[in-house]
């Protein structure tokens, strides 16, 4: 078994970079504080004897040879967090990685095939389109040139702020090749605490759909302009907005509708906004009902635009499909919770992790442990210690498993 | 007559203070543009002989002295503008003042009254709310150290920019008293152009009403948090948004309706938004109708706030009844365009002007030129010259009228 209190105090340690006044987390990848935190990782990496290798789009990965040579079990995560995030997204997976890492060389045990924990850049998309990016890369589904050229949600370069923080390295991209994956997470939504569960075992990850739409209309006065002559961009968002909700209702399911940002030109109390450039978050289990949500959007958003007489532009940030885990590491993850009395449920993902991109490239699996509440991407995100170590404990048996 | 040409000269002049490389101006109050265009006028104002008073917020009078002493006849309006404003809106009203003095002057004419020419401090109310700030002080109806202590909706304080431009004066507030007070400016709106008139008598000003309501709900993940379980700030803003349009289809008549600024925190693609800050702009002549607007707008925020569990705070930024203009002033206006062979119209305004504060010290009233496309707070704001023209015209001869 793990040590709890061990785990505990580095996600104690780690909450330090870029530790909010208000008890949050702001960790944006790529900033000072994701350099910080980074900085820690890489020391605790180096003081338990892994070998570190960091890529040209700062994936790290750390690696504790085995007695044989060859792929090895790979764990982790991110530690890149959203503006207002928490202690637990990304970085208990990468925490309880390390967790691991101790607790087998205090046991003097040294498994036949090399362990590996890493963390990958950018996985929350929240400063750089799109989520899961480091992952992208390093599994090839995102080429190497475009990654470093991603302009930010601060007008920041994805490559000029790599090496700006220092972490544009030289190891080969996708490199080591990976035997299997398995990464804890918090589950951040609300199903395992209040159906009195401990470990999820996840079956995979719901489709992701990320679009912005720029609207563009006319300027005018807000007292002088009669409404049938306005071109209102901020009216226009926010009918697509108020439809994004009732969709999710009449598509139903796992379907939700998220405008999580949205910004209007010039902004101010008596100018019809000129400009809105908003975000659109679809997701759902079933890529047809993904599809289906995605078409109604696109045809609701041109019809009111026409009928507001503005321009819409609309752009893909992120669209994955639903990618299932591999069936014989999902039951495993769930055996092993129930050989430690854990109770055990499988469920789908809402978020997207760095796993789903690892599954196109080896067998891939996650371990959920409660989030309080269902709370997540907040400053409040909780998840009690012994939670948090009995998902390790999950993942230490597992990785020892796979790595015989 | 006036010199259309001098006119035109002074508007250009003005513009550059400001100028934004799209062609518009940015002059929002108190900033340095704005110390620029106000020492450009107070330039001009000195060139003709003015005797020039700046009042503790900022209010500039340039005063001429009449054959007798006693209250002037002002001419004014404002120079600041909103963050993508035109080169018309209050310019004209100053810049047609500084040329009625100097037609004048060249006539070698001096009414036996004295004339002012003015100018308030910020009357757009885009960066200090609320708006016809300088004339609500000048005329008594808002307090100085309120006004002072005013936050901007960029953090800044009006008191501390006053100093910092250098427009801090030592006049007393409220002086000189005003004999009468006659505004030029252009309409703003669409009618005149459209019907075809170059004059508007302006009966009026319609009733203004400034909300701000913050939305607090909960910061979440937009895969992982269910619909239902959903506490979003800026779908309850988009609720709003929509509302506001629908009621003013509802009230019918005069009524306006906009939602010009809106704000979300964190403002991030994958987070439900946690604070929305937004404005509503309602507007009728009806006082009645507008109340009935207010009423029913607060219904429907306080109740779609509650079905989704946020809180909503309101705060007035504005509000001011419907205003009449002196109607012997307004009958003067349309006669004196007649005589010039200029079509008049009678209209009520759609925008607040200082002229409404105005008329509660003296009898007041304004004389609107066309604006092309009924276009305003907007790069693109025009009216053509010999329109400027004519509209100084009108206001030359009322003003002599009234001095004498
Ligand atoms: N786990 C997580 O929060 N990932 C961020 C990407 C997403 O929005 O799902
Ligand atoms: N004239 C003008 O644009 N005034 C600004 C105040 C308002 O919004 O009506």
């Amino acid at each position: 078994r793990v040590n709890g209190a061990r785990l505990q105090s580095r996600l104690e340690r780690l909450a330090e970079a870029g530790a909010r006044p208000d008890g949050g987390v702001n960790r944006l990848a790529l900033t000072d504080a994701d350099r910080d935190g980074r900085d820690l990782v890489v020391g605790w990496m180096r003081d338990l004897g892994l070998a570190v290798a960091i890529d040209a789009v700062g994936n790290v990965v750390g690696l504790r040879a085995g007695r044989e040579d060859g792929p090895p079990v790979m764990m982790g995560s991110h530690i890149d967090t959203v503006l207002t995030g928490g202690r637990y997204d990304g970085a208990l997976g990468v925490m309880a990685g390390l967790e691991v890492i101790e607790t087998l060389a205090e046991a003097g045990c040294v498994t036949r095939r090399p362990l590996a924990v890493a963390f990958f850049t950018n996985e929350e998309g929240a400063r750089f389109q799109p989520d899961m990016f480091g992952s992208l890369v390093f599994t090839g589904q995102l080429p190497l040139a475009a990654a470093l050229a991603t302009v930010g949600v601060d007008g920041a370069t994805a490559g000029e702020e790599l090496r700006r923080i220092g972490y544009a390295g030289d190891a080969a991209v996708g490199r080591p090749e990976v035997h299997a994956y398995v990464e804890l997470h918090v589950e951040q939504g609300p199903t395992l605490e209040a159906e009195g569960f401990v470990i999820g075992a996840v079956e995979g990850v719901q489709g992701i759909s990320w679009t912005e739409l720029t609207i563009s209309g006319q300027a005018n006065h807000a007292g002088t302009t009669p409404m049938r002559m306005r071109h209102d961009a901020g009216y226009v968002a926010a009918e697509i907005a108020t439809f994004a909700r009732r969709l999710a209702g009449e598509i139903g399911g796992h379907q939700v509708a998220t405008v999580g940002a949205l910004t209007l030109t010039p902004n101010l109390v008596n100018v019809v906004p000129e400009r809105a450039v908003m975000t659109v978050d679809l997701r759902n289990t079933d890529n047809a009902a993904l599809k289906d949500a995605e078409r109604r959007l696109t045809a609701f958003a041109a019809a009111t635009a026409a009928a507001e007489g503005v321009t819409l532009e609309s752009r893909t940030l992120a669209r994955f499909d639903p990618v299932p885990f591999a069936a014989p590491l999902v039951a495993r993850v769930e055996a092993i919770a129930r050989e430690l009395d854990l109770a055990v449920k499988r469920l789908p993902s809402g978020a997207g992790h760095d796993a789903q991109m690892l599954a196109a490239v080896c067998p891939a699996c996650m371990i959920f442990v409660p989030s309080a509440g269902g709370v997540s991407h907040n400053i409040a995100e909780y998840t009690a210690s012994d939670l948090c170590a009995a998902g390790a404990d999950v993942l230490l048996r597992l990785v020892t498993e796979l790595a015989e």
